[in-house]
């Protein structure tokens, strides 16, 4: 793959904007521009970085913020206490759904990647105060992807807590279940939550992480270990069989490497021992994942062989 | 991995038959000796088999069944049309339940590797009547698994069909649904099924059919494509996220191979470019998974390298 | 309540047939003329049937044989043995689901009034074959309602047969879990059902039930006990929580008093102590009941000072 | 009915304290003697009230104040603007449950009587503030049981408050489903409905309540309207179908009258047109209803011949 290459991905992808929209939900991200299509590859093997497009734009991360934040749950807790806090099993319904916890009377949410496990993981960071954590978070993000740029949009975090009535409902029933083994104060575990999604990234920041997952722990541009190999281990598993909601099986199925979406139109790839890859287009199709990034991955997955099922 | 390293895998683990039961639903398989461990090895890059313990010894296939069938159906119909009538979702519950098909008014069963869309691959394969159908997922086995001696076993295929309530219900609300696209008979559907699940085969076989997948549908032992390339990619992607039911993530996490499991105490893991395995050790977990065989499995991964997600 | 009265009422709420449509999940149903509305009143107090309209139109039962068969099960078996077999609960969701025996494990069927619960019923009536069985419950139905000339439809039962997908999947879910202490013979049981379901009967015999109920047990016709006082209370309360599916709590808000209805346009009303009211109009709201029917009850409730909760 | 008999009724019954439990979710209901049985009468035909036993202990309302208040929030909005906002019909799960709003995607609790529906009424209410609300509820509370020694908790109060995470988890549901017409703020809606829950009250006070509902609106003692008929009669309708929770229909089947429970211990009866009772007796039975309440009612309803079915 040569930069040629890459920006011709762009280019043949970028049309796919049109199948989508951007999320409404909020207005900071419904004024997003929908005509943007970025890409980012970390290439581990010759530690080099290439990208595409609106690969520098900075976008809200979302919900790929729930990877970062179960590797400091884990680096906090230990693997134990974190999956005993949290399984690691798709729940067959949408990312906000308490189906599966009340039908299943279960003890814990059902993976660190629905918003019920993901509000469960944040309350694991370690941190006197939420502000405290919410810091250790970003600073924790920042070295993960090696971004000292990387910070709260203020704007949207407001959006998101004004707007986090579902949230609320699962966290107060996990409270009532006696789930959280730490922080129990449903607004502090909010607010953090709410913070976490609001951190701005770029498709380069993401292809960092990527790449950090996918090298097993050890960051390809400095070589020092940041995670143990077996969270990165484990969280691209997650990632494969819980990534995408509810749409994991069919994005394993049609793309086949461990993703991460979130609805600021990023998507986050760790292709082990490869690639860490990251996109950015705003405009989701109608499960919440970025229509033209999945198009561009789809593509890029196939030319580079980096299905993980062949 | 030499025989040697092979054998002491197998005695390293055999002790743990003690923490499992074995199936005992229907008297033929309650009467099998728990005190069993086998492994099969089919390394692809060395066109060599190996193998240690009871990898010689015929037992029911059973869930295993819905790999072949599924590939089958494949060959039948085309992967459009299998995967119009059959998802590729992870369900969040047990492998009989109807809970998401009915509370998402579903107009297809979840995925090929629960019951309800076993039964519906299993309607999908071509044949004018159950007999022809079924006498075509024989032959489909013996070369898919390249052992003539696979056979239908009666007495576990009776006491199967005479305990199928729970896949009758699932049939039927299928056909209640119109789900089926071509044969609607529920009581021939139940037939085939059942006789799928009664099939004998060794852990050998299931070396083969894992190494079949691993070498992307090329059977390695004769150089033959069997099936499809892509046919082999998507089945290995849902063994990697519903092939042990609502255990699948687990398995994903501490494991981390595709690999499919059935009742009669067999696995069929699938190593993309490597191995092929087949384990059996009858003793099961309370979610029906061999015990013995998922303890011989983690070490061999281990020792291996195998895990997909590294 | 005069025959003018009664006449003025049918010529209402006549017009009310518009809003609705005829069933047409089968042929013989979907011919039924739209166009009618018949209403009849049996007066406890002063032994005297009042009738106007189609009071004498013979039509499909349906789900109102659920009232009787209950009767015939709890004089066959006794209260204890049925009410072990069957509970007493509304189920929170359509007739048809299976939702609320699987999510909360039950070990019965929520109550006599959802499909699930009348197969069970059926199920519990005595006799050496299908065919004797329906024989005594075609035979009670006549002696319950007074009148020899109540048949079975072949035509709509052949039809019912043919199209009783998810009334099997029911009944399977039900013997896969144990339930029917009886009859395990699925085939038999849906074949009683579907019979009981094609009986033709007035709106003249529902008012029969109807009074023999609302005499707790005694018919008023001959002064002949035919059910005991305790089952027809509870029948009537059973009615009055479950009697209109998931439209009972909105029916017993607006109606309030024990009630039963069929697809096949029929609603029978047992009003303690003063009246058993039969109507028929075949038209149906989207619930399947009887829409001039509900409008002419409505208004003979409120006239003759029938609501149990005022 | 004579003193004798009555206090013979507390007498023989007082004993089933035993089978049961006070409830212990918060320190000041733990700690309530379960040894105490009151019951009071109130003849609507005489215009006379009995009581026998610890007719006059107070207790908290808990659940049973789920029927003033909606009784208030049909005088604030009108019968039609509340029930847009809350349904009619019983739920099939558990008075907590959130599964039915959830599986069904409703766009309104199910009735007024599971915490969902009452949190929606209790939101309806009118007030400035939710002191203002509040004691709107309390004063209604005191005109409709005519005693003006009706008082809020403060230790019960404070201790519903804190352990209400469910009740919250429910509320932010209802928020975030846009289901609040009106005070949209859930802490203030869980405030007024903790203190709603922490009143106290005596047998002789929910006797009066049941008369009133019983005399359809008009206040016996003082033959004044305190609500609508209608809302009397609706209230009746909706305290049969799933005024017991999801045992509504069980107690219809055995007991027969409007009636609704309160894990206080107390029970409230509405007789149409002849009675009104209370009973108190804190030792609960699995579903939170009093054992020796319910055996004494049990008793005075068949002496009484009370049974609505009947």
């Amino acid at each position: 793959m040569n930069q040629t290459e890459l920006d011709q991905l762009v280019e043949k992808n970028f049309k796919y904007y049109k199948d989508g929209h951007v999320a409404d939900y909020i207005p900071a991200l419904g004024r997003v521009n929908p005509k943007q299509l970025g890409v980012a590859l970390y290439d581990i093997q010759n530690n080099a970085q290439m990208s595409a497009g609106q690969a520098n734009v900075r976008f809200a991360i979302e919900s790929i913020s729930k990877v970062p934040v179960l590797l400091l749950a884990i680096k906090d807790r230990g693997m134990k206490a974190v999956f005993e806090a949290v399984g690691a099993e798709p729940t067959g319904f949408a990312f906000n759904s308490i189906l599966n916890m009340e039908i299943n009377h279960l003890k814990h949410p059902m993976n660190p990647f629905v918003n019920a496990g993901a509000l469960m993981t944040s309350s694991l960071v370690k941190g006197d105060t939420d502000e405290e954590r919410f810091g250790r978070i970003l600073s924790f993000m920042q070295e993960l992807m090696n971004d000292d740029d990387i910070t709260l949009d203020n704007e949207i975090y407001e959006s998101e807590h004004a707007t986090c009535s579902i949230n609320r409902s699962l966290a107060y029933y996990e409270l009532g279940n006696n789930m959280f083994p730490f922080d129990k104060d449903v607004e502090e575990i909010i607010d953090v939550y709410c913070k976490q999604c609001s951190i701005l990234v770029t498709a380069e920041d993401l292809s960092r992480l990527g790449a950090l997952l996918a090298n097993n722990g050890v960051a390809p541009w400095s070589g020092k270990r940041l995670i143990s190999q077996e969270a990165a281990t484990i969280t691209k598993s997650i990632m494969t069989t819980a990534g995408l909601y509810n749409q994991s099986g069919d994005y394993s199925f049609h793309v086949g490497v461990p993703s991460k979406s979130g609805v600021g139109g990023g998507l986050m790839v760790a292709s082990p021992q490869k690639y860490g890859i990251g996109t950015f287009s705003p405009a989701l199709d109608k499960d919440g994942n970025s229509v033209a990034g999945i198009h561009l991955l789809t593509d890029l997955v196939r030319d580079l062989n980096l299905n993980i099922f062949e």
